[in-house]
């Protein structure tokens, strides 16, 4: 009524939509055109709306937190945007069980029309992995140039723009390193936490020690472990230790950020912990999910195509075994979990400190 | 090599499929439009995809259905294309659960936008449930004109088109009655079936009039039930209470095609049945998966709309329920395991019979 | 170290669990037993561990609910837990798939040892239903006595105390009449919303009636259906009527609790109700897809027992039909999206209640 | 009424069932218990149902297979299960999403009562796997003793007994090896294939070596790919190559075995071979998401337990990640892609061999 008319079909664009698959066996080949050129056809155009949609609440999350400060009332839209493309994500995996209904014979019958066409160059899931913060570096390298060197040059510059802008990684680590709960005056995170740490690491050793099931070889050995991990954590204490672990690609935040990434997971129940914490989770999923499909596609590939006598794979399926193992971006929310520590061992918060992570009008927050 | 090269994004069309999205909150209203017009608009058209690729599963399958004789290698083959669309049917089933991460509040900023688009303009799956056998007569009646009145021209003639040709029920049913083994020299399925059903009801009888635990009215009520059961065998059998089972939508199939499912329901391990067992399945799964579409759509829309006071909802939510109920196709086989028999008591197939139900050249043939 | 060793065999008490099949076929038929038996009774049994682990979150969230105040530090835990049902929901409606492996003459090779067990017998899903908020008075009657008549004594008791402490609905009504934004000196919501609901309708009746492209008839039309929704909106304002919405069941809850639902859905993105509203939609998605787990109960009890001639199918498939559409519990958050109004149209909050709203120590209160 | 009542209760005896859930954390921690440790163990229990029913599958495809002739009427029931197995894999891999919405803190509560129980103390998946037919030699080396020197006497037994009998792979390689149809009075389908191939070959090299737009270095490079692509045709061809294949473990099924598993792909079509066809999909796809599965278990151990600095991760997660690789038992249906030919291609097969592989009382049989 408001404003002119519009028909489902218009809307939608069916009449572009509905009419971008042109099967190449069918125009190039003899006869009535592979069958399962327009599944494949089809479930690659799904993919790229997809990735289209990740892309859109992609870049409204990093607008987000492109911001000096990010503001509050906007945690809660920025965690459910992450949160529906996980579930995007979730569910296109599902999706290769319906591109496993075609069998190889059925794939053969159009495989050589598609020459050289291959999933690699889609702009769009370069896009993504880019945005979110993947690296050229971690890349694998191409014969020759960039790994977009393929790309029409329009193509390329959105690459190269997608690049040069930070990435969700980046904001992310901004975001963090600016938690302003890390210092205060009543509480010092880092000092607590190394205390309890330590606390922790000795009350192990005693409990070792005090054993009297334990053999002198046994304890010998649970104590040589015990060393480990105490090793570990000063690795995380310690500055220089901590860029040794960033050069080993262990940790690839900055140690302020990892410190803030680990205050938030510890404290996740203060109020104004509460979405930070499910924006960690949510980027875990979202990296996992990622993985899971690189994967996916990596067996896929090897059903699909086989595999040459004497190689890992055909030259696809080598790639995304690689990829899948490489490509990984938030890692860190899973490495971090190495140094969490138990519930009963968290330093208690300071009662201001805690009132002022919780709301004005909160019913709770004046009986601290 | 041999043919043209292609490249991906070309291959796919990614440039008419990835610029079809034109939010209209953003052309029509003031701002930066509805962030959720996008996936609105992206889950559609993934939809419409996959509607267009299930029919054109279906058509190949009609094909195949539609000659006078199935060519029996051609079984495998249109078994496995309705079994992808099953596969299909689940996984959009689960789309929902994206959209339903757009929350009423999100959808209103521009449902005004959209009016008088609906989903119920959509052409593809107004000729998926003609084509596999939606009747006229069975849609909910439109104020004025046939169901596909508000369509375009070219879009009524495609519906009209559709119409006109025999659906895939239609074929089944022409292909079930087809079915060669209902009555050979040897053997009269229908008869002994009757048998089979005389002795079982008869068995039971017994087992109820020996049972010394049940009291006199126990007993009483047991037989009622027994003879209710009877007599809806009964009309299975007669010609003329069959009419009044297809009457009053019980039954759409006719008599022989229902004779013939239910023939190769009992006698599905036959080598030259299992796969019309398997068709049989895949159009049962087929038909739930629809329904259950409709289900989870109107649910949707309830949430989605809410629900005018003094009404059953929206009018989008009274249709879908109601289709929901009314829209089924191939009720037939959910209604036929009424008439199903325990195995032990199936009659056996005479040798002969046994053997031109299994291969030529199989191994176990011979030594029947 | 410092606790007893445990093995995985014995820490799950796979002893119990794996030893606990015992098929009825094989134990009182002859012969081998039906295979597919084996499947049913583990799908059930599986239910079964689910809706016990759905209980067990739901006992937590009633706890922290069951407070005189529920703690804010709490609420991140309470949705995640409720969010984590829906998650084994989603889960557990994808078994059936599994369970439709069975075919119906599979599971007549031993229906008849079940006799009279039934799925209706479940105490669980009982004592879930119940504990959720299903009111005895919404539930189908049985023929004598009340629904859970035909269960142990211990059982009966159990679901006696499920029925006399408060649900999670009531606790949830609770917990939203305590909401303390609904009036506050600087705000009044009702009386702002009513103002904004007013000036909507009025907005709207005046583009009718400068609308030069209706009709008289077509503008009669639409002030028409303009009324239908101000007397929608008016039961929602006056005591009396909104008395009637309850009679008929369009609301459950009281009315200070629905607005209290309502002011929290159109200011969700206040720190404060980000929380809230996560919980609603939480219930939102649990009552959705409890009402779909009955819905595909409902159509596989059609194919698995078909359906009696002259009924709505069998009595279980009749039952299951029915219960989907009585058995909802959180309808008035599905009905309420009959009231959102249009983001520009809700009210702006004072500064001094965004403020109130907002975290003590958080980096954007101050600057509002 | 045939049979002595029961109840749903104690027919699913679930007094075993839902009383074999207890926490350590509360029998042996102080105060409540963790919450989470429930869903930890309720996961881990319906895993072993499932495994229990997967065996349970398994086993009656493999007394099928087992049969010196494997009958033909059993076919349809023997892939219906295999499928069913699939479809349970398909469905539990789902069930990491639950698991994970357990968060590592809240892992943490609990992780240090359950040591040393862990999940490769599985016995029925260690069955599951060595049914299969995964080998002791492709397991990964324990410190002392064979995989299985952590379980219980008796569990132990179950795996010898498992380990010396033959598995499916084996029982599977057999049935391929009895396929009837590589070598007939008519027909000698290696041989066919053979000249196929070299067609095949000889006709791609004529394009390259006519194709104007390749430079003489492409025309080099393409030409060397050719070659490398006959070699590894030669390698299947030649009987001492092929014994390399094996050694590299790129094929673990006979000779013949992978012959009658070419020939059962290429001419799928035929009836006979229908089902045959079926049944190889099966075991690729169950192979696929045995390993699928394993891969989402070593990325939810890398998130949950995190990583040892200077390790590829925790030992779980290491282990999980080296088995993902190694432990696949159907590969050679993966491998054998690499030796399809296109359809155009595959050699006819004479009138009588086609009519010998369709039904006695077929239809189309005659007219072929």
């Amino acid at each position: 009524m408001k404003y002119p008319p519009v028909q489902y079909h218009d809307y939608l664009q069916l009449d572009k939509i509905l009419e971008a698959q042109s099967r190449r066996s069918l125009e190039l080949g003899q006869g009535a055109g592979a069958h399962d050129e327009m599944l494949f056809i089809i479930v690659h155009q799904t993919y790229e709306l997809w990735f289209k949609q990740m892309i859109f609440e992609l870049d409204s999350v990093m607008t987000s937190f492109g911001q000096s400060n990010v503001d509050e009332s906007q945690m809660g839209t920025a965690v459910a945007r992450l949160e529906r493309i996980v579930e995007i994500q979730k569910f296109i995996n599902g999706q290769i069980d319906i591109l496993e209904t075609m069998t190889p014979l059925d794939f053969l019958d159009f495989r050589d029309f598609l020459f050289p066409a291959s999933g690699f160059q889609s702009l769009s899931w370069r896009v993504l992995e880019t945005k979110l913060g993947l690296k050229i570096e971690q890349r694998l390298a191409f014969s020759q140039g960039p790994f977009y060197s393929y790309l029409k040059p329009a193509q390329q510059e959105t690459i190269q723009q997608a690049l040069a802008a930070p990435s969700l990684f980046d904001l992310t680590e901004k975001w963090l390193e600016r938690t302003p709960f890390l210092q205060t005056d009543s509480f010092d995170f880092w000092k607590s936490y190394q205390q309890a740490v330590d606390k922790l690491l000795a009350h192990d050793r005693k409990i070792l020690e005090q054993n009297p099931r334990l053999s002198a070889a046994e304890l010998e050995k649970n104590l040589q472990q015990l060393d480990g991990t105490k090793k570990t954590f000063e690795a995380l204490f310690s500055e220089s230790e901590y860029k040794n672990l960033q050069k080993e690609n262990y940790f690839r935040l900055s140690q302020k950020a990892i410190r803030a990434a680990l205050l938030i997971q510890l404290y996740r129940d203060e109020p104004i912990l509460q979405m930070p914490y499910r924006l960690i989770k949510a980027l875990t999923d979202l990296d996992e999910h990622m993985t899971q499909w690189r994967y996916r596609h990596s067996m896929m590939a090897h059903r699909m195509l086989g595999k040459k006598i004497g190689t890992g794979g055909s030259s696809g399926t080598d790639y995304l075994k690689s990829a899948t193992e490489k490509h990984k971006i938030f890692t860190d929310f899973f490495n971090l979990t190495t140094f969490l520590i138990p519930r009963s061992m968290i330093p208690t918060l300071p009662k201001e400190l805690r009132r002022s992570m919780s709301y004005v009008g909160g019913s709770s927050a004046s009986d601290r």
